[in-house]
């Protein structure tokens, strides 16, 4: 078994989603006996979101780097943020990190592409949807010839604003999912979507295929099977699973 | 704010309620946009199991000091156990960890003490409540003048039962929380205890002073207030909180 590494905190409650798919991933293939070994090095989305603020990009570049260096020094051989916006960076994480960086962006462009995709809606964070530096996951999408659609202006920064007053504070209500529910509906109508990416780790406390309109690319349980994939490799799994 | 290291995965659910626990208490005490410095290291539940099955506490002190020698290696300055059974071993992880380690027990304890608890039912693994290996956990209690009392021999197994086969795997079942409160509800009527330890980090899923017929000293609440304690000492709270 590899030894995996997660960058956790970006935020806490994606870190519990993360933690516990990676369990039962591994459980799934090697046997309910079987754990992953795994270091989670928790940081802070408040601190990520500081930085992205301040369009300090070379302070978080320093300061995701330092909890990639610590993964590395407790061991991990294969690493991954647990989050989308930290993402922004994530070529010069790949520079700087001293393990191999799973990324999130590309685990999901692949089932993107995979499930036969034309068109998607992107949420996530503002940073992610921003124009000025959502260029870290609509380019991938566009190379692989998967246009990206984004809501508009006041849609953006209403779903940041409930990401990080709500989300983020692992609070969940009703109105939040409407909302979002009805941001996907307008756009699909107004585009014609075939997916929509939640392209922020938080998403999935709120919103998945059964509320939504249109099918959710849910990027935990698809960054997390590519985690599983990494760590269990040519692992046999025990007889009878 | 001093980062905490936590040996993880012993098992994967507990981590869970110490993960969020903490996270709550850090961001009770500095503020909700302040979040933990800390590093989890997870091993496996499924491994303590066998090593203490095969009675190799050898065995089990090496695989948890390399755990905590990793969450030293990533910055750890107090680590911590997030499982009652691996503090079998406790006084040789002291020796051995290169950092200072809180210990549940203790934290436990000193609760019972200062609720002025003259008398306690002890549930937990059978490793816990086992009388070849039950002294590290009765003998602090009994040095602060707190009796311990055990539940019979066959309430032991089938609580170890439970534990091993539902609560380690996240399966919570109503009968087994029935059977929970019916052997303190047994021992409460034959030996008038005072309260009940939840001697194994994952029984707070089924057990809590609303279900339990006398209060409960619950390891992970009193176990994950210490350990912010510890994370936040002297911090300075931000103003307004």
């Amino acid at each position: 078994m590899t030894k995996l590494g997660i960058i956790g905190g970006t935020g806490p409650e994606s870190t519990l989603l993360y933690y516990r798919a990676i369990c039962e991933g591994v459980q799934a293939r090697l046997g309910d006996d079987v754990l992953p070994q795994l270091t989670v090095e928790s940081l802070s989305v408040f601190e990520v979101f500081r930085y992205c603020s301040a369009g300090d990009f070379d302070g978080l570049t320093a300061y995701l780097s330092e909890g990639f260096e610590s993964l590395a020094a407790a061991g991990a051989q294969v690493a991954s943020l647990t989050a989308i916006t930290p993402h922004i960076v994530f070529d010069r994480l790949v520079e700087a990190s001293p393990v191999p960086l799973v990324s999130a962006v590309d685990a999901v462009r692949d089932e993107a592409v995979a499930r036969g995709t034309g068109k998607v809606l992107l949420l996530g964070t503002g940073f992610t949807m921003s124009p000025e530096t959502n260029g870290f996951f609509t380019r991938p999408f566009a190379e692989a010839g998967v246009e990206v659609v984004l809501p508009d202006a006041a849609e953006i920064e209403e779903v940041q604003h409930r990401i990080a007053t709500e989300l983020e504070l692992g609070v969940v209500t009703d109105e939040t999912r409407d909302r979002f529910v009805g941001i996907i509906d307008r756009v699909h109508r107004a585009e014609g979507i075939d997916q929509v990416v939640l392209g922020c780790t938080e998403l999935p406390m709120v919103l998945n295929d059964s509320v939504s309109p249109v099918p959710c690319l849910d990027t935990v349980a698809i960054h997390t099977r590519a985690l599983v994939d990494a760590a269990v490799g040519d692992t046999e799994p025990r007889p009878g699973i």
